[in-house]
């Protein structure tokens, strides 16, 4: 007698789902994700064993009274069985015509560490004897019944499962067979009173003959299951609460083990790897659920389509039980059409008989999220906005990357030589070159190259920009060539630990083989594997850059073009946030814009200054104690500088320029080797001695928290000038040729407002000096970067002055955590993989969810930002606030920001698809 | 007709002090400091020229209404000048009988860059003649004049003074004299017209005959002055508000010029260097008040004591003006009454009769401010709570500090050899030795050192210990060298950038004269002035150290001791917070407690890894990468830092005492050079090339943000356990003796709750152990730094675990400000010197007050740790909160720390008398 959520009086802790039963409430909350799926499919009409729910709420009664189950439920359970047994017409406990039922473990979402499923509850040496006639068929109930022991001892008392299969091991052996199938029901009867002896010995009770004492002790199983040490530490990694409890799902058995007309296997709607809108699934005829999973036989696969495709010549489903196949394939539909969505189903066919165990939404490759996407969309399935949450902001790179032909790979096998960190997506092929110098020849010369070395520094630059693809040998993903690769789109494998250089001869071999690479030697890397072949491997840009930026076809000639450009429209229009690009030259500004940037909210001046042609004078404006010679070189820089920012304004007219002022401490500028230190000093006129010195004197025990930044500016009030007079005489240039030219300022690394004021006025004097010099006023913006707590903390008063904030979360994040990036190879991986936990009942702890530097922290870093914004538009209402850094193209670091109401992200060019994908999502 | 602030019908600005007056409200908020300096002194009956101030309220007017003068401002400024007129029987703009008058600015505090003053105001062409006629002197007439045109024109009209000393020069060359005395009044009446010609030359302007036009342009002026660029900057580095505006003080002219019966003087109370009780003063007979401070004539002292300690044989006040100088004396001992304390002075005896120009609280040393408080103490002028706010707690440093002999000093002069910076207060004298090695070895001969280092590293520990003081070529008073020293109470002189090292032959030499130091020549260095003298001075440890400590003098032998012990007991009666000290061993443990410290806040265990004995194994420790050396490597480092802490423990018997656990990057630990590399490979059975991989392989880009903290402890949980058992077995084996064990275990550098669960396990686990081995349980604490900003942020969740916090403020202020302390070297000192403001108005621009590493930054690094307190509290009310670090012992940083309520401060045990003495101020 149920009325709503009252039974009896008490509150109603069960629902049974299947024929002649009312739907129980399918919230996810209340039945857990596998309750809701299979009253969702009782509802739908679609074959499911009857059978029941214990909600939620129950687990919520039992953790909260000390283990005591909640009043009234052992008679809403045993009414609940009930049902069962008319539906089934037979009886649990009963020893001649005995329910059998599965029970397993359904929480909100699927968490490892819970106690997943005991088959056949309800057997016992009585009815196993009644199961065997019931289905006249011994083995199978014999079969069945030393399942359940090792399940039940396993699941619900911990018993180790090792020791019931060396028993059956022996047990085979003293028969005189290989396969577990080949045993008698004799022998398996036997094995059953052996297997209970051992669950006495291991656990100091008998197994429980009883069925409700079996049931009872399932149930309580669960629920204790949900307070496991390792359920405990999942929730807490993933930040779910303690208190949501797990739901408890009763089915009644079904067989896919009663003979060749009968079946187990599981299934995707789609195809998970490409999106192509067939079945896709496995399965094992004559068998139960867990030898799917168990791997002794081989999974069999399901429709002739696939056997064809895989090569497989086993019988398929559809050749060998056509009926059940096609209703298979109809329950599929229905599914799909219901759910809007590609599900993951479980099934069993017993003698004939199509039964659905699970549906859930599948889990997919990028290519088949896009291609399932717009499926779904054109089939009317989905909307444009269901579109765009249904891709994962990552998966568009896959777009983007260059890519290696399979068969390419098959046939270099044997030139696999070592694999890698995946630090850059993509494929890079060409000839192997030790240094920037022979990688920038190549490049003239028009030879494709991959510059191999042991690390990258900012003298690196040119070299990687010349190359196809960088390789390293030492680094970790957040290494100087893997920032930087990501940067400006190069294929990227790092921290190959297996190469390694010899200096004296110039050549790389490989660690434990014989292999060796001599500069000139073919080369190609995956940076979306990791792998490196020692040949050289065909690759082709992906189409959206060969619409986009090459130009050499046409967006008619490209569905993946066309997919892309569909999903990108659509993000623009749901998001709020822009999408600005880091862009330190040109031709990235270029890409930049095609892509979809909006605007540059990051220029890094000191990349320029890289160049090899410039790169002496730098060294002079820097280190040079005379005045003369720190002119000339100022003045040779102006040069360069404006021409590097005419380029840029030209790419973005109508677009917000933001250009940083000269950041990296200068000891990064000075040469590292002795031959380059003398020409240095030659070209100063300076003894090498003194260079020396001078090199000594500005090195720094700690450069990231050294004289940089704006503390450069301030001390050397000439290189802000200098660079300030190179930005508005360029933006003066540009904007006579008739463009918009919106430059914006960007003073790095301040933690006070008069830092930002001594540099905001060399900036606006020089702006002013410009400005009269060309006859012509241009409108400009003076911000800051907000990249060290304090700054964050003095926001108020930074923004007196600053029109807008950049937050450079690379470097918050290390200041906020006092962890370098550089360093934090040493530690950072382990954190995140978690350390052995010297406690208590839990093996592992862990200590960070994510690499800080890849998904910006929230609690701290973001906490901090918070802050920053809310006081800086306290003082200045106008302040535009914007991210630039690694986190700006990282879809939950965007989704945070668009949170908290920054303006803009701004990302590297190749990852602005990816900030505007997320941007949408986090504004639907 | 005034009543209360309104005269007739306008609010009142104007208040008249003096003679038949009423008294002014005595408000320095509202008549600025001088203003009230002079109505206090007239109210109370002393000679005060009479005179009437303008309010700051006058001035807040001015500036918010366009430079407005407020109505009725012009009316009462006449009604005052009448008063004066009366009081004075002359009239303002007589030709005749002219009135003059000086015009003063005065803020609530003395301000640089605001207008000062303008003397013998009301003189013109004509009036200079009736003055002449007046006073009977024609000569005082025009110097007058001259001296007025030059100061009007300078502080009204911004004219530049140089202007008119060159043509006074002209004058004394075409008259043929060399002094301004000897010019005649002719020519001095020659000079003014000069004069007036080059203002209007300079201005455009001439210079305005009319006494009231004077009158009111000096009053804008002063106005004026509030907003100038100086001021203003000075305003905003000190933090003083803008609208405070500055009051204008003025008084009728007295003549110091008039003869040998007049002068013009300065004095203190009291002797500002020693505080002994005797008036101490300087004046000039026949001279006008800036003429001191021009110092073209050589003041003479002011009493006969003084003219015989100083050696002079001028005339003194006291001998040629006797009556004069009696009534000063009386005048001074009824202003120390009426203030109750010392007061810096300013007077003119004009024709024999003395007139008060100023009185302020003067400033003074160390020495004396304690001697004037316990004399005032004594005399019943001030109570307790005054005296202890009458001490700057950095002057009990004094107290503490070995000393040389001044006669010592000026003995050794010829052997002067640089000046550093006096990092580390007191003297040292010995032999020069320049390696650790070499002191260490002294100290066992018993044989006094100096170590003179280029700089120091941890490595130096022992030899730090080992010498009387340390000098260090490079580093500012926040390196290693400079810490360490201040923290063992050292003596130190750093960053002396003269000295020169010659490695190969082992010399020191001083750069630009021919001195050289060879090891085991005789050198001294003072600590307190930064000198380096190549010779041997004898020093002296500090009397109250020689009670207290050496036990050589009994308490009732040392006045500076009874003092000190005055001083203390009542700080201690008055504070709230408790007082810890830093303290790495026994000995330095019993330092601190004989220094009244409560319990040590900060155990650093590296420092004792870094003894010679024990170092080898700490790097098989740190470095082995087999097992086996690793636990012998362990099990040799239990034994010693057991015994340490046994040491530590026994000292501080019924105090708590918190140890932190490993802490600095392993890379410290590395040895440096190859020699000592190979014998740590032999003792590790390890090849050089393997020593040199693990080297490399754990070098770090920027240290301070690597591998150290408890990130050492979660990667290598041995070294946690070995320190953890350590303290515990220490603790029992201590408390078995009866004594009280209060340990407090410190995890550092966390950022996240996770990091302490970890390291706590292994500490509980080990407690654990430890007292069930010993059959003896002791209470303890388990807790954590919070030095990083995150840790801050979170500390809601880590004092879920954590029973305490310390903040460690130097980590903090690092990474809040993104400042490495080592490198801050580069540009810190810029920033609180200030560099040139390359905008409008101002000349110099000031980044910071002071070095955040010496005082704690309360706007960034304060509002974390109020962060870090209100978010702990609320999840642990019981939370124990305090500050390690040098902060702990810095008289405002104290003050902060009080003032946010945190329990304890704990510095190194040479400052806990300061710190006792600030957390008293702090509370009363
Ligand atoms: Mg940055
Ligand atoms: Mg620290």
């Amino acid at each position: 007698i149920s009325v709503g959520n009252v039974v009896n009086g008490f509150e109603r802790y069960v629902f049974s789902f299947g024929d002649g039963c009312d739907t129980p409430p399918l919230d996810k909350n209340l039945l857990g994700g596998k309750g809701k799926g299979v009253s969702e499919m009782a509802d739908m009409g679609l074959p499911v064993p009857p059978g029941f729910v214990i909600t939620t709420e129950a687990c919520k009664y039992y953790r909260n009274n000390k283990r005591a189950m909640p009043e009234g439920l052992d008679m809403q359970v045993e009414a609940a069985m009930k049902v069962l047994e008319r539906q089934m017409n037979a009886q649990f406990g009963s020893i001649d015509n005995p329910l059998l039922v599965a029970v397993r473990s359904g929480a909100r979402v699927s968490m490892p560490g819970m106690m997943e499923t005991v088959l056949n509850l309800g057997l016992n040496d009585e009815a196993v004897e009644g199961f065997a006639r019931q289905t006249n068929n011994r083995r199978l109930a014999y079969d069945s019944y030393r399942r359940f022991i090792t399940m039940y001892s396993n699941v619900v008392e911990h018993v180790n499962p090792r020791i019931f299969e060396k028993e059956l091991e022996k047990m085979k052996e003293e028969q005189g067979v290989t396969q577990d199938v080949d045993l008698s029901a004799d022998a398996l009867k036997e094995l059953c009173q052996r297997f209970k002896a051992l669950k006495l010995k291991a656990t100091g009770t008998p197994f429980p003959d009883d069925p409700r004492e079996q049931l009872v002790r399932a149930i309580r199983a669960v629920f204790d299951s949900w307070d496991s040490e390792r359920a405990g530490a999942y929730r807490r990694f993933h930040g779910y609460p303690d208190d949501w409890g797990t739901a408890v799902v009763i089915m009644t058995m079904v067989f896919g083990n009663k003979g060749d007309d009968s079946a187990t296997g599981v299934g995707f709607t789609r195809d998970p790897s490409t999106g192509e809108k067939r079945f896709y699934g496995e399965f094992l005829p004559n068998a139960q659920g867990e030898d799917v999973v168990a791997g002794i036989r081989t999974p069999q696969p399901v429709n002739e389509l696939q056997a064809v495709r895989s090569g497989s010549d086993l019988p398929t489903l559809e050749k060998t039980m056509p009926e059940a196949y096609k209703q298979l394939m109809e329950t599929a539909q229905k599914l799909e059409t219901h759910f809007r969505d590609m599900q993951d189903l479980e099934f069993t066919i017993d003698k004939g008989r199509l039964f659905m165990l699970q549906t859930r939404t599948g889990k997919r490759t990028g290519l088949a999220a896009i291609n399932i996407a717009f499926d779904m969309l054109n089939e009317g399935l989905i909307d444009e906005k269901e579109l765009i949450m249904r891709i994962e902001p990552e998966q568009l790179v896959q777009l983007l990357a260059p890519v290696f032909d399979p068969q390419e790979k098959k046939r270099a096998s044997p030139h696999l030589a070592a694999r890698g960190l995946n630090a850059g997506p993509g494929a890079a092929s060409g000839v192997a070159v030790f240094s920037t110098e022979k990688a920038v020849e190549m490049k003239a010369k028009g030879v494709k190259c991959v510059l191999v070395r042991e690390e990258t520094s900012p003298e690196d630059f040119s070299g990687m920009v010349a190359a196809e693809g960088v390789l390293t040998m030492r680094g970790g993903s957040t290494s100087h060539a893997a920032v930087v690769a990501r940067g400006i789109g190069k294929p990227c494998v790092c921290g190959c630990g297996s190469l390694r250089y010899n200096r004296e001869e110039n050549f790389v071999r490989v660690e434990g083989t014989g292999m060796v690479l001599r500069e000139g030697d073919p080369i190609s890397i995956d940076g979306t594997t990791g792998e490196v072949y020692f040949a050289e491997l065909h690759t082709t840009p992906s189409e959206v850059l060969q619409v986009l930026i090459d130009k050499t076809k046409l967006p008619e000639e490209s569905k993946t073009f066309q997919q892309f450009n569909t999903i990108m429209t659509l993000a623009d229009k749901y998001r709020r946030l822009r999408v600005h690009a880091n862009a330190d030259t040109g031709r990235d500004a270029e890409v930049a814009r095609a892509l979809g940037a909006q605007g540059i909210g990051l220029t890094r001046t000191e990349h320029m200054f890289m160049d090899k042609e410039r790169l002496t004078d730098v060294r002079k404006m820097l280190f040079s104690e005379t005045e003369q010679h720190r002119k000339e070189a100022v003045a040779m820089l102006l040069k360069y500088q404006k021409s590097d920012f005419v380029e840029i304004f030209r790419a973005m007219d109508g677009h917000p320029t933001t250009i940083r002022l000269l950041d990296p401490p200068r000891h990064e500028f000075m040469p590292h080797d002795e031959e380059e230190l003398q020409q240095l000093a030659d070209a100063m006129d300076t003894p090498l001695e003194e260079l020396l010195r001078i090199s000594e004197a500005i090195r720094e025990a700690n450069p990231m928290l050294g004289h940089r930044g704006c503390r450069l500016g301030i001390l050397f009030p000439y290189l802000t000038e200098m660079q300030a007079q190179a930005i508005f005489e360029a933006a003066v240039e540009v904007a006579k040729e008739g463009k918009t030219v919106m430059p914006e300022v960007m003073v790095p690394l301040v933690t006070s407002k008069n830092e930002l004021r001594h540099q905001k006025a060399i900036i606006d004097n020089t702006a002013k000096a410009a400005f009269e010099r060309s006859g012509m006023t241009l409108p400009y913006k003076v911000g800051t970067m907000i990249e060290l707590p304090r700054a964050a903390l003095r926001a108020k008063e930074i923004a007196e002055l600053a029109e807008f904030f950049s937050f450079g979360t690379n470097d918050l994040t290390q200041s906020t955590f006092g962890i370098s990036r550089d360093d934090s190879g040493h530690f950072v991986p382990a954190y995140i993989s978690g350390v052995e936990y010297p406690g208590e009942g839990q093996e592992k702890i862990q200590i960070l969810d994510n690499n800080p530097f890849d998904v910006l922290d929230q609690d701290g870093v973001g906490e901090l930002m918070e802050i920053a914004r809310d006081r800086g538009k306290q003082s200045n209402p106008n302040l535009k606030t914007g991210i630039c850094g690694e986190h700006g193209g990282e879809g939950r670091s965007v989704n945070f920001c668009h949170r908290i109401g920054l303006d803009y992200v701004s990302c590297s060019p190749y990852r602005v698809p990816v900030a505007r994908l997320a941007a949408a999502q986090a504004a639907i």
